[in-house]
């Protein structure tokens, strides 16, 4: 198969002159661009997209980084992210960073050397903030502060969760317990953490007994969620409210059920997130629905946006979850 | 930022020799390495990988082709591939096909133009089959078959079909109805299909009444299969078994709860994929279990063989499902 190289051999020139041809952007002499497009006939060349993105220092691929692809939430966005990725003529690469120490650093380096030409970061990071500091380059974090020189897409998680705590309310809980991920040594602050602290606040506020235990997030490993579930139903049997991530409630809901408790009468669900497969549940789970889809967009017009070399207008776009009701609470 | 171009300029040499004195291959004389090394320092280049890789004809990048990749099946596949290519040193890079018409085209492209190294398909191909014939590149395809040049790994879905009919069987079922995907114009062949055929034949056989209904494959859109589980149990009140894929099956079991069916007394369920969220519901679902990481991890070996050049031994690598029991039939 011929090269940029021998197109440009063959037609005597150079291969920023072919390239110039290719592109149509730059001067070449009519006569050159002849010569050059008379050898590129000849020699069958079929101009190579990955070849003008090197002259242009463009590969047209954004990475899109998460824990895991196989995550219902992460698998949602990925999906939607590509989906608009690809309206706009990028290709989408993904990295899981759950079982992957240096990622990271590995990413960042493909985005100095052009060979991504964006990053929408939805992991946890490890390195120092610091290091974020000094990029100057399209990077859009998903639900995470990476400092001021990073956008932030993420939903208003205060309110999320407030319309939780005030669900569980309303339907009589007395004693609730609340799941929370694991804070890792080098965490950054994620939006996401606030919703925890209002939600135990609201709780406080209202005289309700609220315990918060901490589990590993966000793992796929089903069988981990189910001997949580077990052990909290042991150890709390007199707990009336839970509030959690899909698959943790999920976990939850089947072993009360396994235990004979009735939902929502002895034990009141609430889930976070509302991705699409919770819905196919019995009883239907009650959910602060994130806009999964929504989210996608506005970071990905965002990091195409940065990419265009648009400077971004808002550090943080927040968008609204909202409560879909369900079957195991009894709020309304 | 320097390129490759600047320092073979500031060097006085090709990028030819740059590229080899990066690479380490071909002979470039000493002094000459010396002088493109001083370059290379003093302007500060950092080696580029895609630089390289376009020299080497080598993107690094594996796409994997998918109709969605927030279906269950899809996501835990490309979450475990992605794990496999990372430890192999790919990158890889995704495509949901479901909205989009021209990917087939347009992925075949990029792996002529080495933009992708390889590429595992695993969505429906609208392109005449003849096309494939003569392509000589690394394609792997995931269940699906593309023609004698393009190797094949997936399940033993007769198998499959036989273990799912032989426990609705057990469970003394007499009216089974099973969903399968429509067939779309240009379908190839999938082997998957294989398990229905399986199905009905060996129901027939028993005397059972068995009936196939057509539905999308595969939607992740969540209303259009609780649509069908409501309509399937007011049009057939009397079946007794149902077989169908993850989604469908989470939806009928939602809908049968809802009308107050017995499960498994009243209505048997069996699964296929047995993907692990499906693991969460209760009763908890008996699946026909695919070893989603194995085919993931055959695929991957496969691909980076035939990108080193190494030619595939068996047209088809066949693994075997396992039937996991759980509580939606009685044939233990």
């Amino acid at each position: 198969m011929a090269t940029i190289q021998d197109v440009a051999k063959h037609a005597q020139v150079g291969v920023g002159t072919v390239s110039r041809v290719l592109s149509g952007k730059g001067y070449v002499k009519e006569e050159t661009r002849q010569r050059v497009q008379a050898s590129i006939e000849k020699l069958n060349y079929t101009p190579n997209e990955m070849a003008r993105n090197l002259f242009f220092h463009k590969s047209g691929i954004i990475a899109v980084i998460v824990p895991e692809v196989a995550h219902p939430f992460f698998a949602q966005f990925v999906n939607a992210a590509e989906m608009v990725l690809c309206e706009k003529g990028y290709q989408t690469m993904i990295c899981n960073t759950y079982y992957e120490q240096n990622y990271e650093q590995r990413y960042l380096e493909m985005l100095k050397q052009r060979r991504v030409d964006g990053i929408i970061f939805g992991a946890h990071t490890v390195l120092d903030i610091l290091q974020y500091k000094n990029i100057h380059l399209p990077i859009v974090a998903l639900d995470r502060d990476l400092g001021e020189n990073i956008p932030c897409v993420c939903v208003n998680h205060k309110m999320g969760g407030q319309m939780a705590a005030e669900e569980l309310l309303r339907s009589g809980c007395q004693n609730v317990v609340q799941f929370v991920g694991i804070k890792e040594e080098k965490e950054v602050s994620t939006p996401a953490n606030v919703r925890h602290e209002v939600f135990e606040e609201t709780m406080r506020k209202h005289g309700i007994l609220c315990r918060s235990i901490h589990i590993k997030w966000p793992t796929v490993d089903i069988s981990y969620y189910q001997n949580i579930a077990a052990r909290l139903l042991e150890d709390y049997p007199d707990i009336d409210g839970v509030f959690a991530t899909d698959l943790m409630v999920m976990a939850v809901l089947q072993s009360a059920l396994q235990h004979r408790k009735r939902v929502p009468e002895d034990l009141k669900l609430i889930t976070y997130d509302g991705t699409n497969n919770i819905a196919l549940t019995y009883p239907q789970i009650t959910a602060v629905v994130q806009p999964i889809e929504r989210l996608a967009k506005e970071a990905v017009h965002l990091i195409v946006d940065l990419i265009h070399g648009k400077s971004f207008q808002n550090k943080k776009i927040e968008l609204q979850a909202v409560l879909r009701p369900g079957d195991t609470t009894m709020g309304g």
